[in-house]
């Protein structure tokens, strides 16, 4: 496989992963309900798509640091929330 | 930075990442109420988790490979107790 097509696969996962929290993001701004949501888990993984971040930038893997750029603004949004209605 | 160096790091945002997902799991086993969280979510989430363990594989990073399978595993209980808990 060539290096575009590569990080075709990754760019995939990454928009998987990611879209993964816009519904999370659309319930709980809906609902106005957060008590489902664990702040600790939010808070761990927003250390932690930084973390990836720098990883990504390391080995130079481009697909890495987009999508835990994105995921990090999306989690961000979910932690404003359960703070905001809880 | 060596390549082993390089891997910490990853290891380091891995663990981060995954283990954001053990307090979900927890409050969802003891609080048996799971309306807060969001199937679709998951769902999403875990076939983008599996797409990065390929990736992992083709750029040949172990971290990205290790924390993905570990999440889909968590990822899959979660599910499991949202299908049992509604």
């Amino acid at each position: 496989m060539t290096q575009f097509e590569i990080e075709l696969v990754g760019m995939f996962a990454a928009v998987l992963t990611t879209a993964a929290f816009v519904p999370q993001v659309y319930k709980i701004w809906k609902s106005k309900v957060s008590d489902g949501i664990s702040l600790s888990m939010y808070l761990s993984m927003f250390i932690g798509v930084v973390t990836w971040c720098v990883y990504g930038y390391l080995i130079g893997s481009p697909s890495v640091m987009i999508a835990n750029i994105v995921a990090g603004l999306l989690q961000l949004t979910i932690i404003y929330f359960k703070l905001k209605f809880r």
